[in-house]
């Protein structure tokens, strides 16, 4: 028998973003609230981090619902239908099944059914990650519109009375809808991983302990199964950092990841309209700034001051706030970078939708 | 200031897989070892699924462990070095962290760093998701190399006591490595998603339920944790299934799809030398070869028997199994179709590396 050719998708010679979205949740979070949960202060979290405060999701919004919100902003503002999406990509850490995944229940809420969907896992550099995907998809002829989406509800995952890492985090989420174009509207991804790094950011403890400990809560009681962790050590498993590593691979890798990805788009600091990096922290951002040798010209997207980290989501929340305080940025170059647990970074210069 | 163009990378015309390996964990659990759990026989358990033994990982073997192990042999046989890859993905539903994801653990692990590094969640489809994905990226030029692996541990997340899935489920890993092709080794994916059917296989209950009840047993005592959740319910939520909805959905949807990847491949089922569907119930493997009238000199994939269900992993431990036993398979067009959790499906038409 001989093997007959294998027929291929039609390509799409470049891809851009078509519109953007973004759903911030209502629970305001000060500094002060903060303090009454760990020894700090307002003045300190504001110097060292640039936070001044984070919103949060109550109990009943869901990271699916955020996603939904933040999805329909995207399909509107790209003046897309649901249905036409070829595929439904949903960044997240923090949907609280093991499975299926938040994207097909998302896909289903929106009426993009059967929309392939699925969710990746890729921390803070989830959302580039995506782009990187919805592009590939795209470019590949695999798909014609891509909804790409970055949502967390991190405070289902921290403990509010630790100290490395909780203060720093809020909730939300943001979309973007990706989609053939007659010009490159997506530089190359700059996307790598270091997982040597994999113990500096991640979870307290495995969801395996979780298993055995509630296990032995449930046959010999429940301080038994504290006794196994260590003594102040809770069954639920939350976030955790080496916050100074993170900080020093941020501030030396990452520039040079950036730089990287404007080299790979043939792109100069001057060509830049914007510069929108992951928000975790002020000083890391503004450190980048200065080593990429920025033009003053150059807007910085800084959304951390009202919105904490917020992981996946964080880059397409500061694009959203910058698009409506700068509207001339429509259609300009930014370079946008994310960075965070594996440890993992991606990269890549857009043209803003 | 007008709007420099961005570079893209350059693609590849085709891309196709070019090595496989598999991981198959060492404790053999058979039929009569389950019904100590469960009240079944194994003649029921033979008749109606297939299944003879199935294959667990003990407990000092990780998701990761068996990741690793089908890594290599996929590397070694595809002649590829890890430095090589420019990405690895990791299909899992049972790797038990939130964050970071095991693929940065893996890349880490193999010498793939910094090669990009993600998990997807798309359960029993996760492979074939993967392969589309891998395809896209290599033919987009966003890689060269791409390390699909589907890894799972699903007895970490099994009630053996109950009737609905458990018995059903194995563990282990396949990988492969997709890179560039002179000729199309990869036919277009028909891959999609049916949210609504999102409650028919999943856990019982959500991790933040773990958290809340985690937390009563911690500060009133398990017994009251117990009574939250209901008499008989348990802390760990593991997987569930409503098996009639799953198998009617497989037998009459499932055939559609994968007649649809055959004609988006322009292939006719006679020129197919193997068909090799995700492993999940040898009656839906039988009822698929008969709908899609494969004729006699297609190779079915029967892993099933000696595997049980191993969600992402089982289309690649069928493949591997089919070239050990058919070694003329090497070169020939096969249909590989997953579907499962969410719900999802994939399917493409590869050419067997
Ligand atoms: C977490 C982070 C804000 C801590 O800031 P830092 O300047 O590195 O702080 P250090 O850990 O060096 O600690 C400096 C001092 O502040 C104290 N401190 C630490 N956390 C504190 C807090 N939350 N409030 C008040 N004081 C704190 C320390 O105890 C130490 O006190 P000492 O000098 O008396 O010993 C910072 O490391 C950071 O932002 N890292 C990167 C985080 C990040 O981006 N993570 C997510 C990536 S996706
Ligand atoms: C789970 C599955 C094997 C059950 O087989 P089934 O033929 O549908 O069984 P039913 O649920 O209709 O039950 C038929 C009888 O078997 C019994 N039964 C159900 N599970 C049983 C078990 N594990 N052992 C023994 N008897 C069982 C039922 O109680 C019922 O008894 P009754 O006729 O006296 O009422 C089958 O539905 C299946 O394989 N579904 C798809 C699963 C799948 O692919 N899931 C993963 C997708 S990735």
């Amino acid at each position: 028998m001989s093997t007959p050719t294998l027929k291929q998708a039609e390509t799409h010679a470049y891809a851009r973003i078509l519109g953007i979205g973004a759903y911030r949740p209502s629970v305001v979070v000060t500094n002060d609230d903060v303090c009454q949960w760990i020894d700090s202060s307002d003045e300190w979290i504001r110097q060292r981090t640039g936070i001044v405060t984070r919103r949060r999701a109550p109990e009943d919004v869901s990271v699916l619902d955020m996603a939904e919100g933040a999805s329909r902003d995207a399909l509107a503002s790209a003046g897309i239908e649901a249905n036409q999406l070829g595929a439904v990509i949903v960044s997240t850490v923090s949907h609280p099944y093991a499975t299926p995944s938040a994207a097909a229940a998302l896909a289903d809420r929106l009426g993009a059914t059967p929309a392939p969907a699925y969710d990746i896992s890729a921390a803070c550099a989830g959302y580039c990650y995506g782009i990187a995907q919805g592009d590939a998809l795209v470019r590949s002829g695999a798909a014609d519109y891509v909804l790409v989406v970055g949502a967390e509800k991190l405070s289902d995952f921290i403990d509010n009375t630790e100290r490395s890492i909780s203060f720093l985090l809020g909730d939300g989420a943001g979309a973007v809808v990706i989609g053939p174009s007659e010009t490159p509207g997506i530089g190359p991804s700059v996307w790598g991983s270091d997982g040597s790094k994999w113990n500096v950011i991640g979870m307290t403890h495995s969801l395996l302990d979780v298993r055995d400990l509630s296990d032995e809560a449930e046959h010999n009681g429940a301080s038994n199964a504290a006794a196994v962790l260590g003594t102040e050590a809770k069954i639920w498993p939350t976030l955790r950092q080496d916050g100074q590593s993170v900080f020093r691979w941020a501030v030396w890798e990452m520039a040079k990841v950036a730089r990287r990805a404007l080299d790979a788009a043939g792109i100069e600091p001057e060509d830049l309209a914007a510069f929108i990096p992951h928000q975790a922290n002020m000083r890391i951002i503004d450190e980048m700034v200065k080593q990429l040798k920025l033009p003053e010209t150059v807007i910085v997207g800084r959304d951390i001051a009202e919105s904490g980290n917020t992981s996946a989501a964080s880059i397409p929340l500061a694009t959203v706030r910058l698009l409506d305080e700068h509207p001339d940025l429509h259609g300009k170059l930014a370079l946008q970078i994310g960075f965070g647990a594996g440890l993992v970074f991606g990269a890549q210069v857009v043209v803003l939708p």
